[in-house]
């Protein structure tokens, strides 16, 4: 055999979600395990004039090669966009990319030397520990609360090379950082020397009232910022984006060149003729609306069902309820019967950096229609109980 | 300043190429610097028909999270498209990737260390080296004539990870390696135990008899072969794909979760769509004809036109004209004087891992009209008539 692999290899790994949403695909499963969005809510008129405007008015443009920084008018979009969150934002710091995904990626090649140290939400989103850990990172994970990492654990960080933080509706925890929390952890980073990285998928999300203003606009140029067209368009078209300080832009771009050349033009351009004229103002709130009786619906379900000794967050915003077990019960090794009862779930243990925390698990609420979230929950339950009392 | 970048951000740098053409698309300049696509061969109005049945049929499941292995029926026509080039492909080795320098970023990710030496064309293919770099890749160049890199030369890249081959019609030199040197090639390699990365983008190209079958055919479990849309179809796509030995496929394939979970599911579904009927049966022909022209016009330009002492090719396929300076004209130096004289062209030095050839330049044909390509012609002979004169 001559092929050799490199040393980071030994940290590719399967997703464990992907693996799990295999299993789970076969027809028959109400699956609460994906993290994808409604698919009833995809703007799907909207992207057939779209893309037939841009097949007429720019197809040669649209399917040529293009800039590696992005296309420049959905650019400007985005810049307009963050400014009014109360970010710096200039266009010429905004990077398209290949979903928010590679902007993880990208930032851990840019930032993470092997046995760099980075600081991480517990739990954080999985999909971070994927692109980080194969640049050979030792992750440092921050305990804190329900308001959001605990600012007094920020000192463990010190000398890390980031601190990859998600404030609005968290995969998996649902969590969404107050405002003062979000000041305070701002403070002491700054107060530290330890740079942010902060990806934001879900803030438009909300139910009730729009999450507190990210993290980075307190931050200067001591933080990236990553967002995506997935949740609030559609996740098929692969479009997020990054804004980050000068003294990192041209390495960022630079890394995105040798990663693919450039997002396709034609996704780029055909998502600008979506949103150009205010279209997500009218299209959010539906999904804002439609996500919030598919939480009210697993909320009650939760509340009627789970046996005594369970634990949940009740989430604001986002996709995720977060389930705490009794200690006794471990999530992995109940998934294959709740398989079997006709369910899936996401166990919570892979999310956590440091390991643990068996006893946890994670509940889609906008994948299935609300009767199929009861009757998802009502197998649930049922095995917990069953398991209960073993 | 609180960032501290990895080691390897020292390894990426501003893409030449990119920076030339940046400078060179001022309107009024004839570029044969890009190897931008003829736009008048995009299939528009196919793309037209083959969207409007996505977002008809199977909008939902297009606009959709998606297999990070890529779009099933996708998967299988490159599988049988290969197989009917006498590679081994099985679908379940195909990974669809975005755009093949993807293919080229996931393949170093998962075999370069820092310090491994990796072995390349002299010149090379300055995408393949840019994503390498970063892993921090030695390189060893491997000298050759216009039949394809010496296999006595080979014995130099003994220990590499692999050898990156691009045998048809490359980018830079045009060059299509003979059958008798891809077979000594690869028996030289086996020998040694040096594995194969080879890259087909312009395979397709060919203007009289098509290139002899791949490297990747002889060597079994020991290549890695990587193909393209963006030349038979339209490059603003980002589709290519890897064909990879079972040992390989797993890794390329956590690596490519970890990058971007996955390449457009909606892209994916649009060219499977466009191509499924046979397609590119009646279209590549035409894109061939087309570019032999191009490729006339300038080779009777540069022969009508191009002071003594200059050399280049005649390529029969691909996109670029290889030129060779006198000795003592280095052509990073006269690329201001030619964009003065409203024309450009990319300097050959950056594709050599190894330095030196300053006297070398490429030049695309297939960007701009055979019109306009004589005007170029003109406009770079009269500085080069002008620089040996002074």
């Amino acid at each position: 055999m001559t092929w050799q692999m490199a040393r980071r290899a030994e940290r590719l790994n399967p997703s464990t979600i992907r693996e799990i949403l295999k299993i789970t695909e076969r027809p028959g499963i109400v699956s609460l395990a994906g993290g994808l969005p409604s698919a009833d809510g995809f703007p799907v008129a909207a992207m057939r004039e779209a893309t037939a405007r841009v097949l007429r008015d720019s197809p040669r443009e649209a399917l040529q090669y293009a800039a590696s920084e992005g296309y420049a008018p959905l650019r400007e979009w985005v810049a307009t966009e963050l400014s009014g969150m109360g970010l710096e934002a200039d266009a010429a710091h905004v990077l398209i990319t290949t979903g928010s995904q590679q902007g993880l990626d990208l930032v851990g090649k840019v930032l993470i030397d092997p046995g760099s140290r980075v600081a991480v939400e517990s739990p954080t989103y999985l999909g971070a520990l994927q692109a980080f850990a194969p640049y050979e990172a030792e992750f440092t994970a921050i305990e804190g609360d329900d308001e959001g990492p605990d600012p007094d654990a920020l000192g463990a960080a010190r000398g890390a090379r980031f601190m990859y933080l998600l404030p609005n509706f968290q995969n998996p925890s649902g969590r969404c950082l107050t405002a003062a929390r979000r000041q305070a952890l701002a403070a002491k980073a700054l107060e530290i020397g330890l740079p942010v990285v902060e990806d934001n998928p879900y803030g438009e999300l909300w139910f009730d009232a729009p999450p507190p203003p990210p993290i980075a606009a307190r931050m200067g140029e001591s933080a990236v910022y990553l967002g995506s067209f997935s949740k609030v368009l559609a996740p098929g078209l692969r479009l997020g984006y990054v804004l980050a300080p000068p003294l990192l832009y041209p390495k960022l771009l630079q890394a995105k060149q040798a990663a693919d050349l450039h997002t396709p033009g034609f996704n780029q351009r055909v998502v600008y003729e979506v949103i150009k004229d205010g279209f997500l103002r009218q299209h959010v709130p539906t999904v804002r609306a439609r996500y919030k009786l598919h939480r009210d619906a697993m909320r009650a379900a939760l509340e009627q069902h789970m046996p005594a000794g369970c634990r949940w967050n009740v989430p604001s915003g986002g996709m995720f309820f977060w389930v705490e077990l009794p200690p006794q019960l471990d999530a992995t090794a109940l998934l294959p019967r709740a398989v079997e009862a006709g369910m899936a779930f996401v166990p919570g243990a892979p999310f956590f950096a440091g390991g643990g925390h068996a006893n946890t698990l994670r509940l889609s609420f906008v994948t299935v229609a609300p009767q199929l979230i009861t009757q998802g929950v009502v197998a649930l339950a049922g095995v917990l109980k069953e398991a209960l009392a073993a």
